[in-house]
């Protein structure tokens, strides 16, 4: 059964995700003369880099997030379907969907990454990911639940289980989510929770490789390092985590430590769907495009973002998985359907590097642009005001902008709560019904 | 085993309940020469009042709840836990919670009420009710799901189950969330979804009674009536829903209405503790109490708020089970704790009924003060301000207020978010761990 989206004369591009790249293609396409079909299972933009606040209890999800329906209002050629595709049907040109078929003219695919465990199931059933809005959100309970817990434990070995904290992977979302736990334990635990000894609780950054940050300076990496010491963040480089066990964490060469919440930042996999040519899929399933973001082996399936892998001679590993390529390969692609619908001739994609930044916590973080390196109190108002800059909707930047003053000022926030989801009970279906 | 508070010296009041009644009481006892252990299953105070509006995807439940740990914070009298009571053991002072024993010397139950579903199990089990913030954001999801479900049905009746509401209960609840519905139905839908007619969308109250807003003045019950059809809601009186059935609500006189969505606010019972006697239940599971709050045939044992059932010559059904009686019962059992650990003697508990009003949108509420009912803009004006100054926090004031002016401006707020909670999916328990 097809899904209800009106028939029009207009070519039809279904776009795939509503993240930075998706997004940006569709606004790109709003009042032009082609239907655009945006897909997303969520009915929002999610704003990752700041999920790790959500998760610290800083920030509301709402202030992160927006409704794709609120932002495409009067645009009357831009239709939403909150639902996932399942499948793509090469040959007939369309796309299967929970709610029915879509068929297109041109297909693209921003449907972006996940976190990789590695193929390590036991872990990905253990170790907790920050790659949606509800993940942090799922984070923020388990950390102060485990706070409450720990309070009315007395064996110190056991109450370690709750309080402390391995983080895997050192890159943004790790450094960031470290520096974050190690001020709500210096600023908030011993305001909170006075009958837990905040000196007990213990933060551990696992990262692979012998430096944090992989891709940003050498000047910038060390300079986090430093900062998170200063945190009393335990740093432990070139060592991985092998397997949880009950409240045990495993490493390839240390100690095992003691920790129920493993938080995994340690690598993305692409979000591919079903149906494309297997010579198509690249390393970490990401998806091979040209210099069109044309999906190889195919005639009018693009792809953009996180998920796709360009191969160029400045990236022989593809682009970085990061926000900036997404949205600039959205406005390509925007760009390039405007130009093809008139015939005319587009050029290659080309990534500009506007630099990379990340923030360890108050007053601290470190900036990379392309021909500069700065750290500490001024990166730190930089990082904060590009954040700041790039949230979507108004309302959303003053939220976010009076919740960090406020956070500033009182080094406090009052968004510690355990909101547990309500799930209704299902009551055993009756006889009379199944008729 | 016995949960890990600390000994102390002094006479130990266990208040269970962190509603309008126990956060008072906690309050007014913060600092004095009791010890002080609140009990809740949240760690948070929820402002009932706004769980509408949280509901309607017009405030953020972060907004209008409050940690109690910060609200305790330098407290050193005040011990949190996080948990429920599972039973009174009278005989030895103590109650009975999954974290282990608390022994009390004064034990008093702020417990409130839940929704009353009048023993209908299978209403129960599909009826939405409106009691915590997370039930809350459930009816947020649901109402901009099956919005989202609605646009793929093209057969009229199927749709009709999808966008066609049911709220049972003409109390300021029921009249509140008809009146915020309408508004949604009017304002929001036909920007957010032109593809759906909101002329198709009704909204029908079901009022057992023969007048809105029971127990508040006549002159305030019909001007609500009119908002309302004003608003296009359709208002039953003097009916009830027998019965709900895949996408058909049942009435007891009327024709039955299609659709999915009934939200239950007709009605509340108390929520008791197992090992009270008998003889102190009463009826709506409220508990009896004497002229100071004690429960009958007990010696150390109180009863505030919703839960409490006081026989006073102005009330002979009880007082009614608003925040006002909670607070004021809160207040007076500090200052009975104070006086009787001095040995003074206490005057019995009387509630100064400072009225009541409820509001049904825009520029629309009535308010009756005990000598003055007044409705319309003026009405509406005192109910944001007094529902404002009553929230805790500075913080939540000054969110809630811009939220306010900035829907009031735009008609439109960012919060239509599906945030569908993250449950980890559980791995099969290996072989190796079960050893």
């Amino acid at each position: 059964m097809k899904i209800n989206i009106p028939e029009s004369n207009h070519p039809r591009v279904v776009i795939v995700g509503g993240g930075f790249g998706g997004l940006m293609l569709a606004r790109q396409l709003a009042k032009s003369d082609l239907q655009v079909v945006l897909i997303d299972r969520n009915n929002f933009h999610q704003f990752q880099p700041l999920f790790y606040q959500v998760a610290m209890a800083g920030l509301e999800p709402s202030s992160i997030v927006f409704p794709l329906r609120k932002y495409f209002q009067k645009i009357s050629n831009v239709f939403i379907r909150v639902t996932e595709v399942t499948a793509i049907e090469i040959e007939n040109n369309r796309i299967q969907t929970p709610l029915g078929i879509v068929n297109y003219d041109y297909l693209v695919l921003a449907t972006g990454a996940h976190t990789n465990f590695f193929g390590n199931a036991k872990i990905a059933s253990k170790a907790i990911s920050m790659k949606s809005v509800s993940e942090a959100l799922y984070l923020r309970n388990r950390i102060l639940e485990d706070y409450e817990k720990a309070l009315t434990i007395t064996d110190f070995d056991d109450r370690q289980g709750y309080i402390d904290i391995v983080i895997v992977g050192g890159g943004p979302t790790g450094v960031e989510v470290a520096g974050a736990l190690a001020e709500m334990r210096q600023y908030i635990l011993p305001k909170d929770y006075p009958e837990l000894d905040s000196h007990e609780v213990d933060i551990h950054l696992i990262q692979s490789g012998d430096q944090l940050l992989k891709g940003m300076s050498k000047q910038s990496a060390d300079k986090a390092l430093k900062f998170l010491k200063d945190l009393n963040v335990n740093v432990i480089l070139n060592d991985r985590v092998t397997d949880i066990e009950g409240d045990m964490v495993f490493m390839s060469h240390g100690e095992p430590i003691r920790s129920r919440k493993v938080i995994w930042a340690a690598g993305i996999i692409g979000s591919i769907i079903p149906g494309l040519p297997e010579s198509a899929i690249a390393r970490g399933n990401r998806v091979r495009i040209n210099e069109y973001c044309q999906v190889e082996g195919t005639g009018n399936i693009f792809a953009i973002g996180d998920l796709a892998f360009q191969l160029t001679e400045s990236y022989p590993d593809g682009h970085p998985q990061v926000a900036q390529v997404a949205m600039q390969m959205g406005k390509y692609l925007g760009n390039y359907f405007k130009l093809k619908s008139k015939d005319k001739t587009v050029k290659p994609f080309k990534y500009n590097d506007l630099g990379s930044m990340a923030t360890v916590g108050r007053n601290r973080a470190v900036v990379d642009l392309p021909k500069f390196h700065f750290q500490g109190f001024f990166a730190w108002l930089v990082w904060l005001f590009i954040h700041l800059f790039q949230l979507i909707g108004v309302r959303n930047k003053v939220i976010v902008f009076f919740n960090w003053i406020w956070s500033y000022l009182t080094y406090d926030q009052s968004l510690r709560l355990i909101i547990r989801p309500f799930v209704p009970e299902k009551m055993e279906e009756e006889p009379s019904e199944a008729k």
